[in-house]
């Protein structure tokens, strides 16, 4: 099925690599996150990150967002995102769930990405006065909902307008190792040393089963995100088999490795579909121009893909589909 | 280690039968809950409790429990439970969380169960008028936060009372399993039959990885529970994994198995603690009589547990702890 | 001052009658909202819109949008309205809050009217599933926010797509009386009779002091509006001095002469602008193209009003300000 | 009436005092809380407390508790009172609603006072850890819901536990009046001098038609209130109508000579009830033995009051009930 499955990465298996990981953690430690496992996150995404990190395992990237986003802003605050971000469009309304009502304030970008100057332009349409919702926070996509990878420098003009504003910046990387596979900069780089203050560092669509990180650079995060994990109900009791997954990512940095793989079946059929692309490919994900008679075509042929609105399809790669796998789909496309 | 631990069935390791069913998972499927696993649940316990169900897989029975609740009051409404129920004194709030703000209001009773008579006197107390907080649901938790299982008619008796008053009865089923495997009625006689509007079924501390089941009886539990899951940060992208646990646990009956295992060696040890015992050994848990000395010692021999305020200690066996595997702590006991 | 002060209506004072009202009350009665004035407005809403009303009284317009939306959507539903809506710019995100965080949805609308076509458009945006938050409730306001008026065919519009959909109707009507006093239509044609479902009737900005209703139309609103004011603080012990003032208003029509009275004075400046409107003057609140130096010279002759942006300025007119007391300033602005 | 009603000071007329002052301010001003009155109450209270204060003026005192409350506390958080304590039992959830569900932890108390030592062993019962709900503040109510004023060494031994465990000290105040005419000790001594971080001070009950102060002491509460308040529909357009009442009900000590009355009413009352007092009456409340039989010979003479529970009944005088007001009511007791 990985020559014809295009439809999204969170329907990828889980990596071998995870599943022993998941056996090798079998066996009795302490409940909740008190485990070795548990209990080593910290220095290893530290390690990763050249920086001392605060990490909590998650479950989904969804509570990843919404618990780094509930604990910047306050509930009568906002958090300024990209107007299709998957916070804004994709997430049942999670961080205002998880904030006490925060404010999405959104904005337009190219390729899903944030611009600094409209960022400006947006802040100061903001009256400073107790009527109008005021943002804490700012959040950004990386790889965006379109594909894109952050370069640094651009991660670096939107945390100069945070910082100038006193918002907080956090990332949502759900397809963070994508983007650093594309750019190939240190995940320092395109994170903390950018000014980026927390990252949900997204495994699950790379190869994990259930696994994301929450990452606070630069020491701790603060009092109430363990709270509000509880809370929300994510503080697996047998939460080692969490870790352990994640642990089994960072090992020989497979989550480059799984990473590189999708971004290269991404490339070979980018290179198949030429002027369709309504964006540039940096990451596993292509936005294709194809007509419904066209995309009923490769349906028929046995390949499985979402529409994207009318005249267009999202295909999307995963860490075990490399070149070689998309191939077929790529001389299919090429043969429209 | 099955022989000194004692601390938490949470600390237990996952059953082989459910790490086999997580291998077999592991192909591609549709993400979210719309693979075939996550589909069959709706059948497969259907099938147990002999009645049309609703089954929703969650991570934690935090979530499960504050999903249900939410579900079925609102914001300004309560809640009525156990004063030391686990909503109450262990979930950092969460059916608050997920509610909107709803109370918790609080009942004393033996071994953990509500009275009957004593909901009735509760009930009595609230006036009907928009200042006082209305109690909409009544939680109990079976098998009890002491280990005691409930008979149907005991649960009948509660629901009698809610149904008189318009609430809806849920049941925390963290340890369901070993709370049928003790009494041996059918699943559907201490539920819906007496009452029980929708139950919180525990997986994870009974051999699973992380999975418990939502279950509304008799048809749909209505509109607002996937949502809240979803918005939670619940829905799992490759939620195939934990439906894939559950229905490893209803195989061949795998949870009343695992549940008797742990009952038995429950049992074993309250026949070596006699008087020592705070409350009848009906499930997998022990409150016990131990001075601070007798704790040390046994302590000393490397058994794991913990101490339940001055003066007495709690022991809980896991489905991977026989009568066989308790005799080196049963004979400590009985030798102290 | 009522020749000078154009800056809000929220400023204006409290008509004589309202104040004689307030005296008129002020002798011994029940607490709360069990009085007999609070208990009249039924009936008296019931007459004045020829249906079955239930009526609650609330001393803000912020917490009688909030309630009726919180009464219409659960959390995880949205709320359709305009992009520059006073629910989703102007009340520091009171409708999140009181509804446990629904998402606002903005449309765009000429003279911040939402357009059926565009509310269509809007709505086939919206996937159906848990990922993405459905509307529950649309909201218009009416004078809208740029001053102009619903006519009962347009607010019928807007209700068949409502209806389609199973969207619940709100009318923000903090400045209804000023859009049913231009339009003279029956206040039954533009509210209920055209598909609304609830109405915020304002007093506050028409001479009372702190007063407006929430209008269920139809029978009643159903259970937890009560609940949620009291809630939300807006019970005040003392509230036959709320319902007093709503008497006061709805006596010989009180609040349609007032209405009147502000509009005329609107007009009257109206006239005296000329090219200048940017929108049609249909109620109360005029906005005006201006030059800085021109807003200067107004200023230094003594007149208050609000920039709006740059180059434009919003006049708002009160109950004590009619075409004659506009007329200085009709004058200057004639004169620039 | 003043001779017959004794159910609630919520039913008392409003004073002439602050009548008059609604007259006097009903002029043009600026809206919400930019007026020359509202703009004037951080120094007025000030001067009262003899330390820098920030007030915030509200319309109720369920408002008042729920923001400082919400302020105090995070919403995983909770709040010690006493277990009928009015935000307890009286205010429909409110302070779970302002704060986001936190949960109100009840402790008992001899006449609603919450006593030292059973505060230290009710905090000394909670694990810390994230499992168990941590509490950030406490409340108490002066004069308490069983009529007594506190003594500040009292609040001061609260405040001392309170202090050691990182806790934030609210005092509810709607009686602060009654129960600082009582004790005869400076509003400093009771408050803040004795540890208290803010205090609801409430006027609706003393004279005022809806008007409490939120007092925060020693500078500034800090960020968030004020979003609080118009985010919870609190901040009425024309504030200045609110302020007013306040200001009126300072001047001259107005407070204080109304308390005194309605206290000396009460004191009147209390000689005459003899054996009959639950508890010892030092405000303008008093909890009296009574049958069913003579409550009903009382209410048939036209006295008007609630019944406690059974076999007891709540008298309440107010500001218009002096000593000489109650004296029927007392020779109807006496003669009983």
């Amino acid at each position: 099925m990985t020559a014809t499955r295009f439809f999204s990465d969170n329907a990828a298996a889980v990596h071998p690599a995870v599943m022993e990981a998941l056996s090798a953690a079998n066996h009795v430690d302490t409940a909740y996150d008190g485990d070795a496992l548990s209990q080593s996150l910290d220095a290893a995404f530290s390690n990763l990150f050249e920086t001392t990190c605060e990490v909590v395992w998650i479950p989904t990237g969804t509570a990843a967002n919404s618990i780094i986003l509930a604990h910047f802003v306050r509930p009568w605050q906002g958090i300024l995102c990209y107007e299709e971000a998957h916070i804004e469009v994709d997430e049942c309304g999670a961080p205002a769930f998880y904030s006490g009502g925060a404010k999405l304030m959104t904005l337009p970008g190219r390729g899903a990405k944030i611009d600094a100057e409209a960022l400006k332009t947006r802040l100061s349409m903001v009256r400073k006065d107790v009527h109008q919702v005021q943002p804490a926070a700012i959040s950004i996509t990386n790889a965006t909902e379109y594909g894109l990878a952050w370069r640094p420098s651009e991660v670096g003009a939107i945390s100069e307008v945070a910082r100038a504003e006193g918002l907080k910046l956090h990332m949502d990387g759900a397809r963070f190792a994508n983007a650093v596979a594309f750019t190939g900069c240190a995940p320092a780089d395109v994170t903390w040393r950018a000014g980026v203050d927390a990252l949900s560092f997204g495994f699950t669509k790379n190869g994990a089963m259930m696994a994301e990180a929450i990452v606070f650079f630069g020491g701790s995060g603060g009092a109430g995100v363990r709270e509000l994990k509880k809370r929300g109900g994510h503080l697996l009791s047998k939460g080692r088999f969490v870790a352990a997954q994640i642990r089994a990512m960072l090992k020989d940095d497979l989550w480059l490795t799984n990473a590189r793989a999708a971004n290269a079946g991404a490339a070979a059929l980018a290179a198949a579909c030429g002027d369709r692309l309504m964006y540039p490919v940096e990451a596993n994900e292509l936005f294709v121009k194809l007509t419904a008679d066209e995309a009923a075509r490769l349906r028929k042929a046995g390949f499985d893909f979402y529409d994207w609105g009318t005249g267009a399809a999202r295909l999307v790669t995963s860490w075990d589909q490399d070149s070689e796998s998309v191939a077929p789909l790529a001389a299919a496309i090429a043969a429209l």
